[in-house]
């Protein structure tokens, strides 16, 4: 019946493990600092904040392994492993004779891969009898994640939603409060840092930065309670490894190894959970892989930011971090890929781009969309505005092979599907939505206040 | 890594023929008639509206096996096998010794079984040369489905949405027009059915058989186009038997067989789907499953209608099938399940129930969402409105269970997923939905208009 097309893993091939980069790095990122102190922080300072479990991991770069826990394994077979699938219909519409391969963690059933994390961030928090935890949403998928997350292993949760998503976004606000999560738009009158911006803007509609700032004052305020991030930390990174690490199975059972691997880029988590299993065959000299991380044209703190250290939140309260930023107070445009108008990058990723170890690109938002339609036309699945990122990328470096005649092996993360984000897509197909550049001076002006921090 | 969860194909075990129940039945169906001569049908006579691929099929009663077409099989592989899943949480939730599996046809592209006959359809449309298409679309699934499937065989098609799903519904028809399908809100200014509806009632909200008509319309009256129907004809149930025939492999893997299998009720094709390939077996007497049709109370055609010829659509554009009815013109309640919300069932399925070789049960609208809240908090898939009427029948069965001591295997199919119906969650949870009761008297005004007929 014709050529294989998705290479399907079965359940007792699901990773046992995550891979920890962190112990694996040539060089590795310089410390988390103490807003205060200015000095490196311990575990210690962050166990206020985080569940134990997930500190330890976010401060261990010893072991190259960490088991994934039995009960985290048993709610990953909800929807994992996930297929890789070669897209042949893309390539046909291409003209390419590249080979294109794209994993797909849209199955997850909150339709995307922040599922992974938050079943394991979920799980750390249950073991320790925490039985509150607060976080951040922006388009929703990570609010979604956490929400299923929670209501799993039966524990309470606060969202704080970026204000102009709670109102544009019903459907995933619906997902949440259906799976048993209190979600509140952000900025809310119910933080300090809410208020304070309320007091100041009344019309203000919301950022990540913002709604982090209210997750950790609730949190902080709450007893028993922990808060939770869906990307940008040590941790999160690594539990979404398990992509890259059934991908890698699934390529070797296709025959191939990926000269390029792609993964649209926000905080981080996806574009690592993709790419760090294959980067540790280029650390060894094995293999001489290209990973290429995608950003909005709009927030492109990866090709146009700064490395220095930044705040993770907008009001400041989280712990300095060495990374690739455009100021904790950058405001992004309202794009439709939520899930990419992050001011900062991990802290790993931001030291691998420095070693030059990885790569950055930045799409425009309508060649994202471009790219995401030709994607829901040939290989039949809608993607997400954040994944379509990806996906342009990938058609690039496909248009580049036809150009050269290389028959180049590419691998994207399809890191979510877009049935809930249609509303971008009619007003992308009514021609109501732009591009957006940023000049040099404006991506000055908000990075020189940074040099003060540190 | 604990028991196994999911059942899970390759795609080289993807049946190759379809089940063709017609060829197989103790009883077969009374013929359908010409609304003119009422004599039955020819082949011919059909010809006009559908290619003639599906019209062999729709009268093919000697074939037990058909062959898939080679492209369709390729077209498959885009989310097909798709999973059989064992529901331990939901098992657990209810404290019960049934084993619950349930076969997920959510994980398909457009989020339910639908594409299993779109993909057939617009393949034997493509094959004779057919350019464009129409159909019509209650809560936007099939029209869907039917948008992607003509998408990738290019094919044109127009959708006539009813009205009320039109506006309330956006994502739906976003998802149709990304993937370039023309959709009209019905009833519409642009046939002579829509014109009539509208001037006598210019605020009607659209119903599924005013929407049939229109698209019947314009198919006869456009060149080199024909129609298409998602559900209640037998080609439609043919390529449904897809489900239930690696369904009948996955049990096989679990090495089990079921009590009983279950299938929420609008037309019949996914019941008729995930049943008919076990429902061989009893035939021969080599089992004894039960089988059981869910409807909703608001349109109770199977508990309550009654057994008679009649109109498949609202105008009485279409031949009259022996079916159980309610009467082409009634209007059913709007409840969420708007799949479920037509008037009459396939003939093949009417035979069956008349026979005794199926079972029908009905669960109220808020019984269904109370299961599918249920089972979204347990199994993570937040179910379609339509799908959680099955949920809702297979929990009384697990209670049953419970009652009576046995271990009954019970089989549902999740039809589809509610990621794009979640405004209707949300009115659940607002406590805004309401059960519908019909009145003895009520169906027995509309369906005594049918003694005319024939």
């Amino acid at each position: 019946m014709g050529k294989i097309k998705k290479f399907l893993l079965t359940e007792k091939d699901i990773p046992k493990k995550w891979y920890n980069i962190l112990a694996d790095m040539p060089n590795k990122p310089m410390p988390i600092l103490h807003p205060g102190t200015k000095q490196p922080i311990k575990a210690e300072d962050l166990y206020p904040l985080f569940a134990k479990g997930l500190v330890h991991q976010e401060m261990n770069d010893k072991d190259v392994w960490i088991d994934i826990p039995e009960e985290v394994l048993e709610k990953y077979k909800i929807y994992r492993p996930a297929p890789l699938v070669r897209a042949y219909s893309l390539e046909k519409a291409l003209d390419t004779p590249a080979h294109i391969y794209f994993k797909n963690e849209s199955v997850s059933p909150i339709g995307s891969h922040k599922l992974n994390t938050a079943l394991a961030q979920a799980y750390y928090c249950k073991q320790e009898g925490i039985t509150n935890v607060t976080t951040e949403t922006g388009a929703g998928q990570w609010g979604t994640a956490m929400a299923l997350a929670t209501k799993m292993f039966g524990i309470e949760l606060a969202v704080y939603m970026v204000k102009i998503s709670y109102e544009q976004k019903p459907y995933r606000r619906s997902l949440m409060q259906t799976w048993g999560a209190h979600v509140v738009a952000s900025p809310s009158m119910s933080t300090k840092a809410g208020r304070k911006i309320i007091t100041e803007n009344p019309n203000y509609q919301g950022s990540l930065g913002t709604a982090i700032s209210e997750a950790i004052e609730l949190a902080m305020s709450t007893p028993n309670c922990k808060y939770t991030l869906g990307s940008v930390l040590n941790h999160v990174s690594l539990h979404q490894t398990i992509i890259g690490l059934e991908a890698e199975k699934q390529m070797e059972m296709a025959g191939e190894y990926p000269d390029v691997v792609i993964g649209c880029f926000g905080g981080g988590s996806n574009f690592a959970g993709i790419s760090f299993p294959f980067l540790r065959h280029n650390f060894t000299g094995e293999r001489k892989t290209r990973f290429v991380a995608v950003e909005p044209s709009s927030c492109p703190k990866l090709t146009r930011g700064i490395f220095q250290y930044d705040f993770g939140d907008e009001a400041g309260y989280t712990p300095l971090f060495p990374m690739f930023t455009l100021g904790h107070n950058f405001a992004p445009a309202h794009i439709h890929a939520g899930g990419l108008r992050y001011h900062g990058a991990g802290t790993i990723v931001s030291q691998l781009l420095k070693d030059n170890l990885i790569e950055a690109a930045s799409i425009q938002q309508l060649d994202s969309f471009e790219a995401g339609v030709l994607f829901a036309q040939t290989e039949g699945i809608m993607p997400a505005p954040e994944s379509a990122h990806a996906i342009a990328a990938a058609i690039n470096e496909a248009k580049a092979a036809k150009e050269s005649g290389e028959p180049k092996v590419i691998l994207f993360n399809l890191s979510g599907h877009g049935m809930v984000d249609m509303a971008a897509y009619d007003q992308y197909l009514a021609g109501d939505l732009s591009n957006y550049s940023l000049s040099d001076e404006e991506i000055k002006a908000n990075v020189s206040q940074l040099e003060q921090i540190v």
